[in-house]
Formats: C-alpha cells, sequence, structure tokens
C-alpha cells in the first residue's frame, strides 16, 4: 500500500466511525421477509411455515455485512480491502468494480443488463477517491465517474474470500414411506393467488413432486394449471398431449406395457424439467400404477454402498436418442453421464436414466469401464427397484400429479381397458425462474444478480 | 484363449473364408447415397454437390469392413477379437455385445429402443457358440438366444480400437468477405420440396447462417418457413415474435439502441439453436445494419494469436441472468463459459456471449483469473470487432435471415423510425434432427444408434 493510500485509507476510517453499528440495518433479516408469507392461510400444513421456504431461499448462516471498526479499510494500486466485523477481510480489484458499478448509467435499474462498456475500462484503472458512508463505498473514478456499493451488496458479491455460509438446499429425501403423506396442494388456491403457486413450486423443491387436489377432470384446466408454474414446453411430439395408449408416437411410453423407472427425454441436451400427468379415465380395465422413485436419495444410497458405481455413472457418458418418428432422431449436443453435478459446487443436480432409448456405447476412455459401467448400472438398478425405494400410487382423476424430472425417476405397471391420460413438460429454466420469483423479493433478487 | 475357443475360431475361420471378399457389398457406398441427391435441381449452387452434405455426414476417411482372410476370429471367456483386413482387430466383450444384441426381440426395429434387460444379464456371460457368413458374426447364447452383428456394424461400433476416421466438419469460416457471396436459398424450393430444406439446414451447416430470398412479407409466411425447420421454441418472452421498437419486454433488445454483436439467450442452460429474422418495414427512417459475426472463427484466431485468453475463456464460468420482466428471473442451472467445447472430443461447439446480460461474477477458483478473465475479454472484444471479422448487411423485406446462435454472433446499428421485425428460435436439438434426418438416410441413421 503506497503511503498515500495509507493516508486516505486513515481518512476513511475518521470519516466512517459508525458503519459498524449502522449497516446492521443494511441487510433485511430473512426471517422478517417470508416468516409471515403464509400465515393468512387457513389450512394446517407444516410447509407452509418458514421452512420450506428457506430450503430453497439459499440464506447465509453467518452473515454479517458489518464493517469493522477496529480495522481500516484500504486500497492500493489494484484493490480495495474491506475488514468485516466477523474478521475476514474481503478484496475487490478495480478493475472488477468499475465493471460492477451498480449505478443506472453502468446498469440498467430495471433490466439489471450491464450498460458499461467492459472493453473500454483501463486495464490498470484506480480509484482517484475512496469514501464509505452508510450508504456504501464510494468509488471516484479519474474520469469522474462514481460508483457506490451498499455494504451488504459487498458482502455478498465477496469473492476473495467467498464470506456467504450457504445453507445445503434441504431437500426432503424420500422412500416409500413418502405415500403415508405425499406432498398435496389444492387446485383452487394454486389458481386462485401466487402465494398457491407459490406454496406448490416449493413442495416440489422440496420433495421432487406434489399432487394437486380438486383439479377438475378436463384437459383445459389441467393445461391452466401447469401454465400457473410457466408455458408448456413443445418438443418434437407436441407441447400439452391428451391420450390414450396406441403407437402412433413410436414411442414404448404410448403402449399399455410396463414401464421400468426412468426419466425422460434423455435424448435432449436440456431434459425436460417439470412433468404432469392427469389421469382423465380409465375404464373397463386395471393396472397402470404409477412409481416414483426419488432419484437423490438413491443416488445417495448408491455413494454410501458403492462409491466406486456412483463414479463410474458420474463419469461414463452415454449416448441417447430419440428415433421411433422417421422424420426425427432427437440426440443432445453430446453425451452426458447418468448422475450430472454442478460445475461449480459439486452437487447433483440431475439424473439421466432411460435404459431403453441408451443407443450404442462405442466410445469408452477406459477398457475397464466398460465393464464397470455394468457393474455400476446394475447396483444402481437394483437400488431404484428395492421395496423400499419405490412409492406406488395409483393416479386417479381429479388428482393430478407433477414431479421434477431431474430428480424423480417414474415409471407404471403394465394395464387393461381403456386409459386416459393428459399431461405436459416445463422447462427447468422457467420452473426455477417461476421458484426464484416467488419464494424471494423482487429487491432481494436483483441485488443477488 | 482356451482350447475349445481356438478349435472354434478355426471352425469359424474355415467356415468363413469368403468373408473378405464379400463384405466389400455390405457397406454402401457413401458417394452412391448422396452423390446424386441434388442432381435433379437446374439451378448451379456448389453447395449442391455432394460436398457440402458429407461435411455434416461424419465419413469414415478408411472405413474398410471387411474381415480378414489372414487370421483368425477367435474369442475367449471375456471378449471376441475380430481381425480386419486393414490390418487392426477388434475386441468386444461379450457381456456388452448381448446388451447390444440387435435384433427384434432386444432392439425395437422401428424405435431402435433398448428392449432387453440389461441387468439381468449375467455378469460373465460368454457365448455358447460363434459362427460367421456374409450376414455377420452370429453369437449364441446358453439360453438358446441368438444375436448377430452385421460386419459393418460391428466394424462402425467398434470401441476398443475405434476404427473409424471422422472427417472433421468442414465449417466455411468466414470473415467479412461473405458479404460478396452469402449463402443463400430460395423460399419456393424450400416450401416445396424436403430436398429443398436439406439444402438449407446443410448451408446453415456450413456457414452457421442462410438467407432465404422471396420471403412473402408476412409473418404468417416467415413463421411457415422457420417450421420447415422445425417448431418454434417458446420461451419467456413467448414463441413467434413479431415487434417494433419499444421497451415492453424490458431487453435492450427491444429498443432502437446499437447492439454490440453477441449470442442470444446466455441465460438458459440451453440457448437457442437458430435465430430467424424477417424485416417486415422500415420506414420514416434510417439504420438498423445488421451485423454478424461468425464466432468459430474469431475463436480460432483468438486460439492462434492468444492462447492463454483462449484457456481463459473456455474456463471461467460466467453467470448470467435475464430478469427484466418482474415475474422472471432466467438463469442456466450452472453458469457457463464462453467457449464451450464437446466434452468427448474437445471441439469447440458453443459461444455464449453477452456482455449485458452477464452478472456478478463473484465466483473465482483462483484471483489471478480475475485479471486475466478482464484481458481475455478485450483481446476476444477486439477481434470481434475487427474490419475483417465483420458482415454488415442491411435486412430487407422478402429476404430472412437464419442463424447458428450457437456459432454465429449478432448485433446491430442504431435506427431511426419505425422498424417491424419478425422472427422465431428453434432448439439445437431440432434442427439437428432434422439436418440428420434430410442429410443421411434411415437405414444408415438407424445404424449409427
Amino acid at each position: 500500500m503506497t503511503t498515500a493510500s495509507r493516508f486516505i485509507a486513515r481518512m476513511l476510517k475518521n470519516s466512517t466511525p459508525s458503519i459498524g453499528r449502522h449497516s446492521l440495518k443494511l441487510l433485511p433479516r430473512v426471517s422478517s421477509i417470508y416468516g409471515t408469507r403464509f400465515n393468512s392461510t387457513s389450512q394446517p400444513d407444516p410447509d407452509r411455515e418458514t421452512g420450506i421456504l428457506k430450503t430453497y431461499q439459499v440464506t447465509k448462516a453467518d452473515a454479517r455485512p458489518v464493517v469493522s471498526e477496529h480495522h481500516e479499510i484500504s486500497f492500493d494500486d489494484k484493490k480495495v480491502l474491506i475488514p468485516w466485523e466477523e474478521g475476514k477481510t474481503s478484496y475487490y480489484q478495480h478493475l472488477w468494480l468499475r465493471d460492477h458499478c451498480q449505478c443506472p448509467a453502468c446498469r440498467h435499474p430495471e433490466t439489471k443488463q450491464r450498460l458499461v462498456n467492459t472493453f473500454d475500462i483501463p486495464r490498470n484503472i484506480k480509484p482517484a477517491g475512496v469514501e464509505g458512508s452508510e450508504a456504501g463505498l464510494k468509488l471516484t473514478w479519474k474520469d469522474g465517474h462514481e460508483s457506490v456499493f451498499p455494504w451488504d451488496w459487498l458482502h455478498l458479491h465477496s469473492y476473495a474470500p467467498r464470506l456467504e455460509r450457504y445453507l445445503s438446499p434441504q431437500f426432503h429425501l424420500w422412500g416409500s414411506e413418502i405415500e403415508n403423506n405425499p406432498p398435496e396442494v389444492n387446485y383452487e388456491e394454486v389458481m386462485a393467488s401466487n402465494d398457491g403457486v407459490a406454496l406448490w413450486v416449493a413442495k416440489i423443491y422440496k420433495y421432487g413432486f406434489c399432487y394437486v387436489s380438486g383439479v377438475p377432470v378436463t384437459p383445459q384446466a389441467t393445461k391452466s394449471l401447469i401454465e400457473r408454474i410457466a408455458f408448456i414446453r413443445e418438443t418434437h411430439y407436441g407441447g400439452f398431449w391428451d391420450f390414450t395408449a396406441d403407437l402412433e408416437k413410436k414411442d414404448m411410453a404410448y403402449t399399455n406395457l410396463a414401464l421400468g423407472v426412468h426419466t425422460d427425454t434423455t435424448y435432449f441436451t436440456d431434459p425436460a424439467g417439470l412433468q404432469m400427468f392427469h389421469l382423465l379415465e380409465h375404464s373397463d380395465g386395471s393396472g397402470g400404477q404409477s412409481i416414483l422413485v426419488d432419484g437423490f436419495r438413491a443416488a445417495k444410497i448408491l455413494r454410501e454402498e458403492d462409491p466406486q458405481a456412483y463414479k463410474t455413472l458420474s463419469n461414463v457418458r452415454i449416448p441417447a436418442h430419440a428415433s421411433g418418428n422417421p422424420d426425427s432422431s432427437i440426440q443432445p449436443f453430446a453425451p452426458f453421464p447418468v448422475l450430472n453435478h454442478h460445475p461449480s459446487n459439486g452437487e447433483l443436480v440431475q439424473i439421466r436414466w432411460n435404459n431403453d432409448d441408451r443407443a450404442t456405447m462405442d466410445r469408452w476412455d477406459d477398457l475397464e469401464d466398460v465393464e464397470k459401467f455394468y457393474d455400476a448400472a446394475r447396483a444402481w438398478n437394483d437400488i431404484l427397484r428395492r421395496q423400499g425405494t419405490e412409492y406406488w400410487e395409483q393416479l386417479r382423476p381429479g388428482r393430478a400429479l407433477i414431479f421434477d424430472n431431474w430428480r424423480v425417476l417414474h415409471g407404471r405397471s403394465a394395464f387393461s381397458g381403456k386409459r386416459r391420460l393428459c399431461g405436459g413438460y416445463v422447462n427447468m429454466d422457467d420452473y426455477k425462474s417461476r421458484l426464484r420469483t416467488l419464494c424471494s423479493t423482487r429487491e432481494r433478487l436483483l441485488k443477488s444478480l
């Protein structure tokens, strides 16, 4: 640090003696935002409490955006250092700060799109002045432009070190015992208000599936229900579907055969996010029970019982295809493994499992992977078929099922008679967008970007 | 190899003396399938020749599925070994062969979906009998099931070693000189036949963009044109669009401002594959020239001029978002780098570049990456803005533009007056499916799966 900057830093310290006390007020307490969201509803439901939203709303466990009173804010040619009361010091490069200026000329206040010309920022930019106040850290650049970063923004986006401690998403992992108390919401409530939708998507997020009771037994009502989350995703098979068993679509899903548990659309680069099933009619026959399996729980069991198999299914890439119709052969841009993890935080985010749609596996990095793959697939299949894993339930008219196709595997038993089912897909990105906007405030959301 | 299997292998050799001579007939020559596809059209166009389809149709450069007459087919407890006339020997594990049985009971002949129960195959399965004929290699399993693998199938899917030598996709990389002879097809031809569509998608694949001339100046005709490739992808902004400049959509694309080159929808897990623009009207004003940049060519230049920058843009992950509308905040399931490569073959497959939609970058594996990123972004931006890189052209009514949004960046200059534009997106998976089915035969396609 230069002598000049030390001097300014001391000035800074002198000019902001009260940051430590006042900035606590700047960060809204999470509980005060979310605590009462569902208190106005009358029906008792544990997921209406704050808890379920906190499971999605990644919350800082030790967030204290309070600047230390006992240490100096300082800067040199490269960076600003901010000491927090919690004992850590954050490091922000000037170049990064200029690029991330939050003023309305640099970032559109409504869209949060970047307006500043990143590429015109001098490589070795540094501020002419640094000033702290209750509003935040103000940097004055040599061209006169001013950037003010609120303390809570700086704390939230501190990258060296990362300060926030995200609570792990509190998924409720379930086995067959979920049959005793499966998550369910009411159609009227979902259709009536965004709070109803918020409860619904929060349950889908927590459990990976949810029933909706009291749905009028029509395709129209089912379609409107899905659209409370987002528009229906169209595929080469169409958008909203309404079918009885035949082989018109040239896919085994459209027969009356039993279907082992699988995820849908492993042949897409971006597999379907949510899927809804609503049984409209089943007459003159029986069977056709639905089965759901919590894939995240199954993966957890696999990792515990057979770490090698978990590793194999996380690494071996499986080609997939949908080529039943003569005019299409859908394949993802690249093969994907069964177990897909977030590239930054390593969390399991997506399961792709459809043994029927697996194409010829003729690309192996290591010949030993061939046997390892079959061993791992067998171990995985065994877990999926265990009694404690499988959750069987008969769909019935008026009670729609929606599930997260990146987490929950589904299948059905064979059936006879006339069976009419309708439903549709929602993209993962659109469902997550809905979850994000319904289970947070606009202010908080924009600040996170 | 056991004595018994040696014996059988010798028998095999004796029983199939003519494989070497006859199997040449089994693989259709690629040129005979594709050579005359466009010969019936009258208009001269170099892309109508075989060449352009070969650039997509990955073709074996030294494919010779001819079993050697001079070496034995053999097998042991684990595998079958097939010596090819070209001097290589392929290795196929019994377990893998049983799982990949091509018979109609094991794989649905129309959908090519797997029917065999993979998980019931004994871990140490081996055939009771092995027999070769002109039809291929026949394995008889201990339960009596027979699997016949045609020689060309075995050669095509040989995984140890891989035998095929794919020709690199012959993209035509272009700079501003493309203005002299941009790829173009005719509306009537595209609407009239699948051969017209085949030529169109093959040009899009080769150049990353293509004009369509003679399009009726209506939204309806434009929509029908897009749908010749696939259904239009819906997003939170809608499906097919038709707009004049306003800020209704809360995105800078909907203003009359200049837009630097970018790719669309960096905020999706699966960015839009193709995009069409059709200018329906521009009156009482001027400006609004379109700019296209071949991102694959720009990346090639970057890799040559500044390998470190190429590496940085291939590794640093950029968070993106679309949050202009209060009821949505779209974000991909994970941040992606600017330059995305195929995980198996390492080829550049996708460019994501929209500096406006970049969210706060507060996750860095290495602090040095911060400066490296800004240096790399500046180098990349410099290449994108070079005169030889930019291809400017004025859109005009009746001439629709379609481009590959994973490869080609687009932008526009500012404009005045009333400007009405329509268009839509197509998913990459659906476009590639169309390309695959139009530029191959069904037989060949099914064999590749």
